[in-house]
């Protein structure tokens, strides 16, 4: 093994050999979205700099940004206690990080009972993506 | 169906009935925790204001500080685009969220190709908890 691979080898994966990857905003604090990262999307994430998933539905490396240009600029990758959770701090690209057009995917508030929608579409999506998907 | 349900019944859960919820602090924006909740938690977080989560090692339901005193008083709860992920704003009784004695879970950061630890035990473990666990 690779001595840089040690740090790779301390993530707790899944049985999937994914981790879960929390993305805060670096300026606001804001937490925009999580995601799913396999070993190689999170070396190269750290190798590159700029947020790398794994994407679940396509099943492939999801290079954030790759169509909407939204490229999230890692200045720090945490680990947590247990190993299984991956926080990145990012500078984000255009300030939209939801497929939404929004600043954060966690856009909705519990209040009296239901989910409001609290943060404005910022880009329509239509705009961002076209018509392909996020 | 209770009108109050309809909000959990948005929530995306796992097959095992559980989502993840991250914790944040709402005053420092710092993410403490991820932790998982089943249905009565994240019902019983919101009718309390305080934390509640599925503890999967144990099998039951962990009130967050039942042992420790550090109390997750909660300021907001959100959910995110694809529903299968809690967001809660937290005031953390005691400054410390972590079973270590730590500020935040996420105490480690990725550093010349190691994990380095970066936040300083601010109350011994076995001062929390004895020698009985988190």
């Amino acid at each position: 093994m690779q001595a840089d691979a040690d740090w790779l080898a301390e993530v707790k994966w899944t049985e999937d050999g994914l981790v879960p990857a929390i993305v805060q905003d670096c300026a606001s604090g804001r937490v925009l979205m999580v995601a799913w990262m396999d070993r190689a999307a999170l070396a190269e994430t750290a190798a590159s700099g700029c947020a790398v998933f794994w994407s679940r539905s396509r099943r492939r490396l999801w290079r954030k940004g790759e169509q909407s240009g939204h490229v999230q600029r890692v200045r720090e990758l945490r680990l947590d206690c247990d190993g299984d959770t991956i926080l990145l701090q990012v500078e984000q690209e255009g300030g939209i990080a939801c497929h939404t057009g929004r600043e954060s995917c966690f856009f909705r508030r519990l209040r009296d009972g239901r989910w409001e929608t609290t943060d404005p579409v910022l880009r329509d999506p239509s705009d961002i993506y076209g018509d392909t998907g996020r």
